[in-house]
């Protein structure tokens, strides 16, 4: 249940005022700087906010990626270097729904990036998916970018930038953050083709050997699907909304490339709405199977006690001590009892075959 | 059910006229008035309505916060003072869903206040959560609010007020509005907290050791859920009216801070959704793994069955009295039994390994 | 099935003819004509239609209420007098969905008023809930309302119109109209108090001792249920059509009366769904009830069975009449097989201990 | 399966040419011709589409009705003399979803006429329902009606033509298509009636009997709720499209009298999500009723087998044929077994009784 | 599983770059090039992409079919030539939802073909629904289409091409794609028909002899339709918007064509609805079916224990070997015990007669 609490660690503090993030780790954030335009490339690691305020002023495209955002401080320079409101520096730090929100001067974009973490113990409560909020602040001549954990998800981003591959250089840095929503979005399909291959694995499971323990891994999976779904159903009205914007931040062009995002989002929505309902027939599917196995195994407990409960009782009846039973006496009684036993269980198979439980 | 019939208490009186109230305690109210501006601050416990109408003329914010509604003509004289709608008077002694209403002079806000209550015994029809209308009158330079408890949701804000730290007293009544919802809101993710708590138990509990017991309180769970839902559902549409508002009474940096809550609002409820379906999943979850252990019984009882209902036959067989029995006389009668009735096992071993009963 | 099945009953005659209603008693309908304004009001029961005709033209308010539909010529004449639509005269005879019509000259508008039918049997098929159609036409000094029972829930009505109180005779017919509208939903929610009771002893029935009988009641409930949202659902959509209405009929005044009806119906309507998903938790907890009972039925069963079943076949086999049977001469014979099958009992129950069945 | 697969049965020729419709009978179709005015009344049979013609020009209302449509001529030669879109043809001779589309010149109108077929043999997948596909074309002074059956139900809006009885006659050929479109829409209001009346059989003897014969029954209920569904669901919105039309082929008087029909249909529509509803809870009834039933067996068998399993063994154990047994020498023996059996069955009472089994 | 995990296949690689599609088959792709108006007709199978160039200036309509994608040089070229979007071209490449784009100068149409399988093994896991994408591009004299496999649901469309049967010929691209989207579409219906077949199978299957292999099949058949399902309803949105587009390729004339198709797609999707309704009414019913035949297996087992286990118990007690049993020396003793055990049965009978058992 780690993700659907994490929801609602929002803060209690006064509104609009920093929260401390004292609960994480003081560990330095690592601030990386790329700022090209398409003759220029230039990519830095710096150490302290202040030495990104240089590129305010120039044309190029700055791109501030901040990864680990335990130092406030950070923040708080760059917003006031850049003019941020601070209720958008107070929803960087805090866990928020996937939103873009146009503050004229900048459009601030929230993103959820997904993990498929597969070492998870497949046992209820451990789930599957990781995820790291991405905060995007789009400015008329930078990005800035910040996330929690240090991944690579950007990095094929940075090698074309580096390379000068594509129409990435040429463009502004609204083609930039399209491309790292495209690169998120991708990222998701990934995500799908693992839930994928996983329900594969039920499928087969669930009618060839339908065990207890298929119980907890198809709760596990319901549970990733609903937190997926709250992760991509309001990026889908994000990105539309960007779509639509009338904000000059968004040049035509992007916006052609966003429509594109766009139908990648609503087909992840798609496919999970697909699998859900495919989990619930699963799981109607695996408690039949329950049932069949029931009714099999009464089955069998049924012939073998109709079969043999009333021989025993004839057992028991010429087993009594009586001294007057005539059959007891007879030299015939033996051999009748045993073929009327016979009978006794000719008939009982006969019903059953009737009632077709063989 | 506490909640849902409450939700019936509506008066059958004559409507427009102020309803008696004679069920609630006599009670005297708790009336404070917090008086301020940039620059000053004044903070009062008055006794009479009466007190708070010099405060009316004057241009500084005024906040009127009245602990217990049992006394109806302080009501009515400040309704009266203020020029409140009749019906807006009525609201606030009845039970009403969460909503904003825009009567030109003044802006009508009900909140729900959620309380979680530790306490509470986890039997079937004993809630956890409890709650309190907040009524709120926005006018040009006064709050006026109104609730059943004496609670300590807004004490914060007060120390804010006091200290003058934030925003808070640069603004004007329309931001302490934003401020008091805003609290609302973050309380109920505490809640969301206590009931992501109680959820992670149960799954727990469900899996490892799925006990009668879970019933009614899964059963509690759903209904503390539907309960949240009713009071959160109307909340967002009555914060989103608020932010389309064209009342001069709510400013336009005020719109921005009430997109934030907007955004908090949704949040819990998708996070309810989540649990909501969720806890169906549990449900399901539950009776399978009823299922499952019926299923287990159900197999020890049938392996036993079938293995010695057959041997208690044989021996049965072997126990009757017949005169003339050729097995029994013979020395090799006994062993041979013995033998057959091991075969016996040994064939129904195999089956049950064949069926995968083991 | 009285309510869904009169549903059906729309005469299949020739449209805009008035259908001659014979199935209906020939009782004498009954005639009561209120006619005020601030200063001045008459009261009377009037034999013939004829006798409203000359408040027709008077500036007072006149309410002509009808009970009793059986005589077609009364509303033909009142009809063709105050010019109705024909198809609003058959509308008032046969059974309509609670709406407004908008016909320039008047406005017409049908409800459902409910009863709660105490004496009812909780048998299936036997609802708790009655119903009588109540139409209304609302003229610009005039209101006629139709039933057909003689009930009292407009006498506080007529009482506050007698004795003047409150804004009811200060105000026109559309006054008179929303506080009928108020009078009808507020009863509603005695209605769903009602059905909060039954609802709480259903959910105390369902944990302390889920017996079958259970079962129909929750049938009954739900079905109670469906009823109440059909006669409540459209009355939202008409209530909110009579608010945005640009007739002349309805005072700017009266809206602001009509939202608060408005609002009480959303809460009758919400408190129904939360009814509805409850009861359909309830059903779940008292299926899960069922078979918690039903399992610790079988594991008696089965913790008997397992442990004498094997006991009984040691004293099956040692009660076997061989010849040659060596146990049954040694005199150690009797307590070895009494304590072995004390060591058979003791790891049975060590079994079932582990497997957690005590 | 009959409805549903019907839904398939539209041609893979290609689009726009008419499909020859070789699979119907060859049978003559019935052509009835009904021309009138206030003053005039002529109705013939005729024998040639083109005797048709000469009502194209008059000014009186003409009616041309045609009942099978297996002469594929009769319909282009009229399509082709009233200047009829060759889609309209087409959609007239396949199976079509109730609509109204305009085509300036004309409006095309397709129903479902819906029959209750009394002899349907009430076994799974043998429908109650039928139906009947009746398209409508009405032009400026007339009205084509196709279908299939020579039914009756427009048998009653002929009668009242030739009698002159209401205002049809009175009135212009969109009156005519509002009374067909009447007619069949109160024809539902039957079929409603008869499904009520099978729902409350089956609310009977759920709880009375419940057989596993119900089962079909109620799953035949429900494909027949599900396709009366698919017919008037459509026709809402075909109604509601056709009141707000610009046409001037449909007169304001008209519409007040769509109004009254659109108000029909979603009554219709309200019964069959209520049966809906109610249909499920009776499943849900019906399977808690088995799980009873079977709870109810299974302690029979679990009170006769504990009770009895104890008492058998220990009559097992005194027949045993050890030599040295010292109670079976004893005189006391016998019966202190037999009090020990007595006492074994009290303590089982007692047991059972706390148990609430009893 | 097939279907789905392909919804995911979607290239990681930077955005706007076509993907070099390696895991295809080198096979060559083949093009045909179909170039008309009213009079000529031309029809040729090229080699080379470029050969297609020289009908762009022409006036015809050239329709360009290209069925295998492997080459994306082909694409490329093309898509140099006549201006496509490198959006565009990645999307034809990669699984897309059905949807409708405008680029002004050419509407880009998505379509999933579906195949019914006839071979496909009916267990889990295996779909009998086959798919392929076919995407078109309609621009101001051409049309181009490109799908995967080389298949035959166009050929009736390029006979009528070839013959001018019908209006095809006379008609601009516009008409041309509109008939091979109602091809696509009329051929779901054939898919329905198919889907409606095995329903039927099913239906009289789970009443008549509801074996557990059913479930599979049952799971198959769900997901097949919600496969069907994600391929239509896109579909819906998508004709819509062309049939509302300004776009001067799309002629008002093939506009009423559109909504035909847009018709047909409605229908398409109720099918589906209902049988998705009826699915789940199917399971619930061989759920029903299942728990009635465990009911009656369990009964047989009860009726037959409960007379034979006190019966023998009697015979037990009998044959206990006490020394003094007063009745086993009795010569009245037998029958005695014989009369006892027939009263038994006879006293079971009864009770299970009146317990509606047989």
């Amino acid at each position: 249940m780690d993700q659907s609490s994490k929801g609602a660690k929002v803060s209690e503090l006064p509104s609009s005022t920093l929260p401390p993030a004292s609960d994480k780790q003081a560990e330095k954030p690592k601030i990386t700087i790329i700022d090209y335009d398409e003759q220029h490339y230039h990519e830095a690691e710096v150490k302290e906010a202040a030495e990104c305020f240089v590129f305010k002023e120039k044309p190029t495209v700055t791109w501030i990626n901040i990864d680990g955002l335990r130092q406030v401080d950070i923040l708080e320079k760059l917003g006031a270097c850049y003019g941020i409101h601070p209720l958008v520096l107070e929803d960087i730090l805090s866990d928020q729904r996937p939103k873009i929100e146009d503050y004229d001067d900048y459009i601030f974009i929230v993103l959820k990036m997904l993990y498929y973490n597969e070492e998870g113990d497949e046992e209820l409560g451990d789930s599957k998916i990781d995820f790291d909020q991405v905060s995007m602040i789009l400015g008329p001549n930078f990005i800035m970018s910040f996330k929690e954990k240090e991944v690579d998800v950007f990095n094929p981003l940075r090698d074309r930038l580096r390379t000068a591959k594509g129409r990435i250089r040429k463009q502004g840095p609204d083609y930039l953050a399209y491309s790292m929503i495209d690169a998120v979005v991708d990222h998701y399909f990934v995500i799908m083709e693992k839930l994928g291959d996983r329900f594969e694995d039920l499928e087969d499971a669930v009618v060839a050997h339908p065990e207890p323990g298929i119980l907890p891994t198809i709760y596990n999976l319901k549970r990733d699907m609903l937190f997926l779904r709250k992760s991509v159903w309001p990026l889908r009205e994000a990105i539309s909304k960007m779509q639509r914007t009338d904000s000059p931040l968004v040049s035509e062009a992007t916006k052609i490339y966003l429509r594109d995002v766009y139908d990648h989002t609503i087909q992840v929505i798609e496919n999970i709405e697909t699998f859900r309902d495919m989990s619930a027939s699963l799981l109607e599917t695996y408690l039949s199977s329950l049932s069949n196995k029931l009714n099999e195994v009464i089955k069998v407990l049924t012939i073998i006690s109709t079969i043999f409960i009333p021989l025993t009782f004839l057992a028991g009846l010429y087993g009594m001590n009586f001294r007057y039973m005539p059959e007891l006496e007879s030299p015939l009684g033996y051999p009748a009892v045993l073929i009327l036993m016979m009978m006794v269980v000719a008939i009982m198979m006969v019903y059953f075959k009737r009632k077709g439980w063989f």
